[in-house]
């Protein structure tokens, strides 16, 4: 299994008005290939957003990252960061992790 | 509860060596006040490591940064980005968080 990091700047919504603008989205992304889960991220204080995700395989990764680095550009997003990651599974077990 | 997200530079070591190298700073983390989880990750090819982690309040994750970046700053590490997030829960349980 692969992590996926995005974080980026973002000047809202937040909270519940940010569950209510992105729920279709999320409702797509929960059918994307491959997904295991997202966690959706957000620092109101800081002006910033973002997600963690958890996919079968690199490829899926790697296929989602460019969709949806797409997809924030084309709402104006910029400073996107973007990164893949595997898991080491012998210490992530020790704490809990849960893949 | 709140994520904690850490990457930094680092050139290994990678795999089961470093489950092997980090295996009692794991038993540690696993410790730690308020930790639910912690997802070790690592990109080898990129030359970066990381670690994504759960914790009960955001406190207990603020302690916990500035202990872990002090710790890194002690072997080393050089260029730490440590993110504290909020989560959106309605978005998250839509993709199958792990919460």
């Amino acid at each position: 299994m692969i992590l996926l990091q995005f974080d980026f700047p973002m000047t809202g919504p937040w909270g519940a008005e940010m569950a209510e603008a992105f729920r279709d989205l999320a409702e797509d992304i929960a059918a994307e290939p491959g997904l295991v889960w997202k966690i959706w991220t957000e620092a109101p204080d800081e002006n910033r957003g973002g997600g963690l995700y958890l996919f079968e395989t690199r490829p899926q990764a790697e296929a989602y990252r460019e969709k949806h680095a797409a997809r924030l550009a084309g709402m104006g997003v910029e400073g996107i960061r973007a990164l893949i990651f595997e898991i080491n599974r012998p210490l992530s077990q020790i704490t809990r992790a849960p893949l």
